[in-house]
């Protein structure tokens, strides 16, 4: 255990440019956040500042579970079902049903100054909307 | 990066009384806390202590947003469904289904002072029986 | 609230053996380590280092619940759709749809020493694979 010591604490905006509806891996550019912090255990809590978009841990081995997540979730949340919130179009509402149902914020253990996922797992910014998007992710780091 | 510096932190638990199934605003009360705690920068966890209702973070603007929501998980959880557990009604189960896709705990950055969520998000508590209860939420504020 | 106190961390990896699909209670494992931190008031973050199971928080006290749980999850992500990512078996693309509308992290307060959660919740560890599998949690404990 780890006490007594004083806590390090970094807030980072990231902004990522998304190309319409897709998993966008945002590990690379989380890390970064938990490197400039420069704390070796910690915790990295990234919260996505959008309600029509969404977080997810996902398998970063084979592209092909990406794109059955993105078919399943189509089915599930579908575009030509009837609501009333479609002002926007309509990929607008599932956008909004798809990110109900998935995460808005994540926290993950920094052991060793690197983020203690697993070897098989990526932190995913999942684009619901059709078109491109900026969307914004709070990163805080907070440890010793 | 704020460093060598003592960590404020703050726990509250908050009471909200619900009218029935329907998600209910709790963003004012949660930042609350963050205010009462005075860390201008810091984390914000809140816990559900409840597993027939949920947290949700959601657009603020459409209410149509909400009334869409709730019909579409009606549909994914159905009450005329055939479950084993049903001592309590056939709103039972489902509720315990909703909460399991959607969120118990969720964590959210506070920058200068306020909770970093987008323009256009607040926290729902998401109830899921059809009388009224009465949900404790637990916020924890961790900061400088 | 407690201010100008150092601050205790502790972090700690989990393996849970599981003996296939279902709900695995893991808070007595997870309360150990708060135990362990000697923290009274602080958060604890756990995170899952896998994609093919995830976290839930459940009710504790009537196993029906989690059986309609499994049987309801799995008609929401069946093994006899068609899927492209299908190496492993038809379990492993339904595996990965269920941790993606589950959790894969979760925050719980520490109250006077002990896990905030509600009377009847409890936290699982859900495997989605129907064969055994060894399942890594990472616990982060930080707090006063």
């Amino acid at each position: 255990m780890l006490s007594q010591v004083a806590v390090r604490i970094l807030q980072r905006v990231i902004v990522t440019a998304t190309r319409g509806r897709g998993l966008y891996d945002v590990t690379a550019a989380v890390a970064a956040v938990v490197t400039e912090a420069g704390a070796l255990t910690a915790l990295c809590s990234v919260l996505l500042r959008h309600t029509s978009a969404s977080l997810v841990v996902q398998e970063n081995a084979d592209p092909a579970v990406l794109r059955d997540l993105e078919r399943w979730m189509d089915r599930l949340a579908p575009e030509d079902a009837s609501y009333e919130h479609d002002a926007e179009g309509p990929d607008d509402m599932p956008a909004h049903l798809r990110s109900a149902v998935t995460l808005s914020s994540v926290s993950i253990p920094v052991m060793d100054g690197s983020l203690a996922l697993g070897t098989w797992q990526a932190l995913y910014l999942w684009e619901h909307r059709r078109a491109p998007h900026r969307r914004e992710l709070v990163v805080h780091v907070a440890g010793v």
